[in-house]
């Protein structure tokens, strides 16, 4: 299907778009099976976006899985897009719209194939995703070293939190005029109350509106976590076309009409399984879409490269012929069901992976074993130690849970509670939350946080915790401290007394001034170590059961041991709740 | 001088080349008063380069200060290179060697001006320096980022350990033909061994061997410290013409003639002042080297945007007229003089800076004040008060030190013992140590290090402490691990008894059977404390003396206050012992 052959509608007023999204490139690259598995998906987009002679690529935002990606990580990016999107192939559109609002990350605000010293065949256009966005001082993200360099056309970035207006990309080829709008990846709360708010504004062209086709590239929650943990369909625009909605990493990439207003959208999802939930056992995809006048056509490429993902689920209590919880070896017998389910998604994927040369031969596989009703889990590393050949993942197959056992409890949605999911002393070494902590009992100690917003201090510990941006907090304290002193020596401020009355006088102008509202701080370090498990921090005690918040459409509670999220902390999760019913 | 009028040899047999080294870009780039230091001087690099229409520029190491520099950092390298080095300048050399030899740090193993997708007027080349040499499984440097970007041409990187062999870029320009000759930093003591052993050799063309200018680049230390922990000149081959001599941070960047081996050596020096000695204070300049034929021209460029440096020496002892230790108000009166003495440095500062509108306003200031004799050292805090508007590091003005008193331990040469300077305990928060240390005693127990050979821990921990590469040693055990399973499963061995059995017979292949050999360990440890030092990472406890091994000619001894190397670790060190006289 990624062949020169499906250019089936050759036509110079015809767009063809490659859209992928999520890539998280450098996920698990020290894991020494899946430690290739995201640079050679990317290799094969790239190189499909090459045989089909696209006009250029749409990301939709998490192209690097960590905020600082590695030094492998950033060389290998560049290699291939390098690699792949350069070359003598002509660019055959044109961009009408002001290319230093549209582009205006770097010192060259203007699309890379324009640019007279580079010779791009394949220009890519990306927004930022949760994973890879903007931090620090100078707001610059991952994706703007290589905008910098000229491979990628950085997109879709609001420089302002008070208001957010999206400037479209207007690109003419032969007779189809296509507006590209971006939005990268903002803390869902933000985005949902800036939208209730009317502070997301889309501009449009001021000719011809009815010409253009309307293309949205978004990256947020669009399933519902909390009542404003995501960005409702009804709040984009209805002028728009198609949206392209990254950062959930189920693919349901065939467009799908929204009857309110009257769009499509199409979630590519995910190249890679960044967590071991049903949406992330769905096929994965890429789409070749293509746009001509205001009709758009979306082929859906399988990706060959990513690695198999087999996910069944095991009621214990349903297997009362072969055993109960009573049963003499209960135990082994459970251990026996289970293997056997394994082997019978091993021999699946035995199957399936027939005739494709491309995808790794160890798939990941899970077994969710719901242990309710009275029975015991068995010692999980024995059992791994039979699949370390066969599967991608041995350590983490069975995942043991328990339905909810007081029905009175479910509730319409599920809602989560980070502070009961995750047990502290559950996670290792809390190293960066102790540093924050003695920060704190220091800094209260020298009443230095009087002089500290509560919004400044905030975001800090925030960008410190989430971004690994270590200076965050320093950089904070240091231009706070400036401004202090600045309008002290304006003030003519000099001793230690007037000091401490104009500190009091500057508490109603919003500063903090009895010790710093601990609550902001609970919620970044919560968020801290979800993250930190996320990133496939987590060590190898087998016996800790996690808890899967995908699990099928029934509630499911933590087990009474300690419980730790996996890979589904605030940010960046994926493949969430979105049912298990084939997509695309 | 830094302007076209200075072409005075325009030549079309003629090579101009622009050298620099050491920039150091990112050093202190927190610091609110000199952050923004080393940016501005590559600036200034790069636009002199283009303003003298040079064939190419030739660093000589360290580019980056920080072996991961920051995102900012390479942004801005990132910025500045493709602005300065791409454009229509036609480049009128051509390259006759191998360049698949020569350039093989990335996919794209040519010279990037003749890429045909980019559009280079300046081709850079650089070898790597000590503080941003290859780390990692990969063997990346931060400059490879550069060259896969195509944006600056790696050269002189040593893939081997056994056996170094240079092969030249041979470039022609008409009739000239220059072989420029790299080699990346290595630790000074395995270089030396390595030419004591022959096993560094330089290639040379085959034919017309005198028809070649020989240009070669290198970064070690140049200075001797310690028998084997410098290279001398004496080792490089004779049929060399000019040496590009960098690490060292002094500017002697007139071009030496070594009469033994009747080549000549430039040291063009750091373009900014990474600690407070002598060497640093030294005018930095850069050069524009023009060779036609084997003839060659050394043009001094003086740097504009360089921070002024000036350094003092007080011996109280000498102001007996004033006072002695038995004074009333001693330390007042020391303190006057002291105040007198920067009054004096600054004077000259801002007389110097007239018509110098791109020299920073706050100057660099250092006043080594000798208290041998019975004086006690004052307070520094309240003096650095009152140069705070008018000195860029007003924190670290007064460096104390005393004389040494025993005049019969005075040697020829300085011997350096880094134990000695450098006391733990003074430095706070020993955290990479302790983890190394616990990781060591975790291991310890569970007798894994028997399964490590010493060689590889060695280097790993190396890579661990010197260049935050914090999965150095989590690597070297995945992958010793990993050798032994194999092994093991290949010998059918399979009980723990076995497997004690196989450990034991290992030994005799070289692999650490005793608790690991707790040398290396500790050589690490006293790297990583100079090292972070070395990177600003310095309290700002003042009251400590620091020592200074640079203090002229004489004989220094640390006080017998806890002391500290200050930016002169084993490593990266520079602007070290080549005295104090003028030197360019």
């Amino acid at each position: 299907k990624c062949s020169p052959s499906s250019c089936l509608l050759k036509d110079e007023d015809t767009f063809k778009i490659l859209i992928a999204t999520d890539i998280h490139l450098g996920y698990l690259e020290k894991d020494a099976i899946r430690g290739q598995d995201t640079y050679n998906t990317l290799n094969e987009i790239l190189d499909c976006a090459k045989k089909n002679k696209v006009d250029f690529i749409l990301l939709g935002g998490d192209l690097f899985h960590e905020n600082k990606p590695s030094r492998r990580c950033l060389h290998s990016s560049i290699s291939m897009l390098r690699k792949y999107c350069m070359g003598d192939s002509p660019v055959t559109f044109n961009i009408l719209s002001d290319q230093t609002v549209n582009f205006n990350t770097t010192q060259f605000p203007w699309v890379n194939y324009q640019d007279e010293n580079l010779n791009i065949s394949i220009p890519v256009f990306s927004i930022h995703g949760n994973h890879d966005d903007p931090t620090g001082a100078e707001g610059l993200c991952a994706l703007d070293l290589l905008s910098a360099s000229g491979l990628v056309n950085h997109f879709g970035h609001s420089h302002s939190v008070e208001r957010i207006e999206i400037s479209p990309v207007l690109m003419q080829k032969g007779s189809t005029k296509l507006a590209l709008y971006g939005l990268g990846s903002i803390p869902d709360e933000r985005l949902y109350r800036m939208f209730v708010n009317k502070q997301v504004t889309m501009l449009r062209p001021k000719e011809d509106q009815d010409g253009w086709f309307n293309l949205f590239a978004i990256h947020q929650n669009r399933s519902k976590h909390g009542p404003t943990n995501y960005i409702p369909e009804q709040f984009l625009d209805d002028f728009l076309d198609l949206v392209v909605w990254g950062h959930e990493h189920e693919c349901l990439i065939t467009p799908a009409r929204n009857e309110q207003q009257l769009f499509y959208v199409t979630q590519p999802g995910s190249s890679v399984a960044t967590s071991l939930s049903p949406g992330e056992a769905t096929k994965k995809h890429i789409g070749l879409l293509k746009v001509k006048g205001r009709k758009m056509n979306m082929q859906k490429i399988p990706l060959k490269t990513v690695r198999q993902f087999f996910i069944q689920d095991v009621v214990l209590a349903d297997y009362e012929d072969l055993f109960t919880p009573e049963t003499p070896q209960v135990t082994k017998k459970m251990e026996d069901l289970c293997y056997a389910k394994v082997i019978e998604m091993l021999e699946e994927a035995e199957k399936e992976r027939i005739g494709c040369p491309l995808t790794p031969e160890k798939p990941l596989v899970r077994l969710r074993v719901d242990y309710s009703g009275g029975f015991e889990t068995f010692n999980t590393s024995r059992f791994s130690q039979k699949f370390v050949d066969r599967v991608a993942n041995p350590k983490d197959i069975i995942h043991f849970l328990r339905k909810r056992e007081y029905k009175d409890d479910i509730k319409d949605e599920v809602t989560i509670d980070y502070g009961k999911l995750i047990k502290p002393t559950a996670v290792g070494g809390l190293r960066v939350e102790d540093m924050v902590k003695q920060y704190f009992e220091a800094a209260e100690q020298k009443v230095q946080l009087s002089l500290l917003t509560e919004q400044g201090m905030g975001k800090a510990i925030q960008e410190y915790v989430d971004k690994d941006e270590k200076d965050a907090i320093e950089e904070l304290i240091t231009c706070q401290l400036e401004k202090t002193q600045r309008h002290l020596q304006a003030r003519g401020v000099t001793t230690e007394q007037d000091i401490d009355a104009e500190a009091r006088r500057s508490e109603h102008r919003g500063a903090v001034s009895t010790p710093f509202n601990i609550t902001v701080f609970h919620q970044a370090m919560n968020r801290a170590k979800a993250n930190r498990l996320e990133r496939g921090e987590e060590s190898v005690d087998q016996d800790m059961p996690d808890v899967d918040m995908n699990f099928a459409d029934d509630d499911v509670v933590a087990s009474p041991a300690p419980t730790r999220g996996r890979g589904r902390g605030g940010r960046g999760r994926g493949g969430r709740g979105r049912g298990k019913g084939e997509c695309c």
